[in-house]
């Protein structure tokens, strides 16, 4: 490496040096040294390669004992309270109801929390009409670019799928919807300036300061459960937290820190995203090797601890529906933590129509390097054009659990 | 807020939503909330807020006693150590030398160093000609763009000024330089694409892991630094380290966890990056606040702990030189640390030529917020074009302090 440097224009717009047409991306696709003691000169090896030798301390083992599981699951959750560093609360003025309107079979209500100083959110809560006494309540988490409001059908949705708390308040349940941070009211000039939501800047200021995006938005999201608790109109034995794309990242932190939620709505992809990092490697024409997602995701340490299906396979034996498949692979150990604790029922997996059929998905034990982007979602049998609410699968779901 | 939420189309590629052109970005500079009750509803209101608030624990304090600011120092190189995750060095093999070569008036050595496993690192020492016994070296760590070879001048550089390993070893001293992580040979495939170095994907990997890419380079230069005492042709007791720009950043880590260090050049200018981070607020014309920085510059907890002027603050009473100035109310912090330290002829400053004259110079006590990256520059007294490796001052100081 050290005879091919060639030389660079100085300074510092590092953009601007010469271009050169030979470089052919696809002869790079997995990262590789050629010194015979297999060191990496280049930062992006050795630390590709430190990730790749990354073993998570609470990853799940689908050899545990029933006990054995029990006390790893304390372990994840210990786990998880340390990387999300949630603030105690205190001294916060108790939510406030703004508004409530009548509408077509629900009333529906905002509401405003005060979690932090010189903070308020915004959630809604939709009753369904003519139902007596406590009933099961759905906290509503929504996807990138979404609002609250489009869970709601406050604003209009392309796919009436979309409309999560609305279609579940219409289905009997109470329904709780929140904005992720960053988006919907809790943007910056967006709806001003008529742009997508910027969940990025606000993020990189949380990890200055030690937090993240999902440890801010799950402490949000914690105080409105903490709310519906204390609601006489909601069962607390029946709280179910439905998340969809983006909105399966908070839900599988209340999940762990929160053993009184009932069930869970999981409409995503499961991956296993150390590995994604660690296949995404193919680079693009100009040398830039991928990452899978951008910082709003980034939560240090978290890997050094465990994998998305580590997470939900700790959420057993409680009742938990995917509605959007993954790999085999990945879905059989949550599969296998549902047998272990006893509720081998407890978990149910739907596919994506184009892979229902287990001919047409690919099941790997480990996923080759060299992916990019779309190659990887091909691998791991995602369909995104069809990624949306399933409501179809979850309402039933929700009737049968309850 | 909530009244103007604006129609939003799903779904979900955010940056696809309807423009609107009566976004007037002057009127959002400074952020604000028309609550009553001072909360904001944006998340970004909310972070920025509490950026604002976050009061570093160890902030230098120019009333401080000398037995004060002796035990303060102790707690910055605590925190250094805390957030900067090196791991224990152990069982590497030592450096070895890959090449020398006889060049006019110095000899060239190329090193390598194994500071982890999977890693290797380039370093090049030069020492000068005709010299008897150990001599002082200076440890040349680079800026943004620029690798090792344009410190030595093995890479052609557009100003003289900026080989600075090249121009030190004529004056006699030793000279060892140095990559910052992810450049030079220890990029990844941008020399081959003639594109400018990546450092955010490697950086992002490593926060991942929960660590960053300061925490990275300053644990190899560490171990550079340690060769470096080693060797019977240096004087140990004279080892100065000098930062370029991105490179002053390593320089105060090494500088706050290696007491042994003798002195610092740092050319660049020195701010409040925290206040940086509170003032830039200004939207452009998409309605996007800035960031100062790329996620290279991430440390998650730093300004929970420091700033620049508290870290540059707590070397002394060890020498040293800033070469490109600031604003005086923080460069008079390092003034007040070098007086309580007993060595107010410490440190010196120049600033700018174009700021050099004090009635051309802003001096504010605290900065406005609303200010976009070019107004930043401007209040802090940064005249970046003449941006350089000011080896016209470093020289003679060198001799001086040495």
């Amino acid at each position: 490496m050290k005879q091919i440097l060639i030389a660079f224009t100085i300074l510092v717009n590092a953009n601007l040096v010469f271009s050169q047409t030979t470089f052919d991306p696809q002869q790079h696709r997995v990262v590789t040294t050629d010194r015979p003691d297999g060191r990496f000169v280049s930062t992006y090896g050795v630390v590709h390669n430190m990730l790749k030798n990354t073993t998570p301390e609470c990853a799940f083992n689908p050899d545990f004992s029933r006990e054995q599981f029990a006390s790893w699951r304390e372990r994840v959750r210990t786990a998880m309270e340390t990387i999300m560093c949630h603030p105690k609360a205190q001294n916060m003025p108790k939510p406030k109801r703004v508004s409530v309107e009548q509408k077509d079979g629900y009333r529906l209500e905002t509401w405003e929390a005060y979690p932090l100083e010189g903070c308020v959110t915004g959630f809604k809560v939709m009753v369904p009409d003519g139902k007596k006494g406590a009933i099961p309540d759905v906290l509503c988490i929504p996807g990138s670019g979404m609002a609250k409001e489009h869970l709601t059908g406050e604003i209009e949705v392309k796919n009436p799928h979309a409309a999560m708390a609305l279609n579940i308040v219409r289905h009997g349940y109470i329904a709780v919807a929140v904005d992720n941070a960053c988006s919907g009211e809790a943007s910056d000039l967006e709806r001003l300036a008529g742009v997508g939501y910027d969940y990025d800047i606000p993020s990189r200021i949380l990890l200055e300061l030690g937090w993240s995006w999902l440890g801010y938005t799950s402490y949000l999201n914690k105080q409105v459960l903490e709310w519906m608790k204390e609601q006489p109109s909601i069962r607390r034995d029946r709280i179910v937290v439905s998340g969809f794309s983006l909105g399966t990242e908070p839900l599988m932190v209340l999940g762990v820190m929160d053993k009184s939620i009932y069930a869970f709505v999981y409409n995503d992809f499961l991956c296993q995203t150390q590995e994604r990092a660690v296949v995404m490697t193919a680079p693009d024409k100009r040398g830039r090797r991928p990452f899978p997602n951008s910082i709003r995701h980034l939560i240090p340490r978290f890997w050094n601890y465990f994998n998305f299906p580590d997470i939900v396979a700790s959420l057993a034996p409680r009742p938990i529906i995917f509605t959007e498949g993954g790999l085999d692979r990945d879905l059989n150990l949550v599969r296998r933590a549902y047998e272990i604790s006893g509720n081998p029922d407890g978990v149910e997996i739907h596919h994506y129509p184009k892979y229902a059929n287990p001919e047409n998905r690919k099941d790997v034990k480990s996923l080759p390097e060299g992916l990019d982007r779309t190659e990887y979602f091909d691998a791991v049998n995602v369909d995104g054009p069809n990624h949306y609410f399933k409501d179809e699968l979850v309402l039933s779901w929700l009737d049968e659990i309850i």
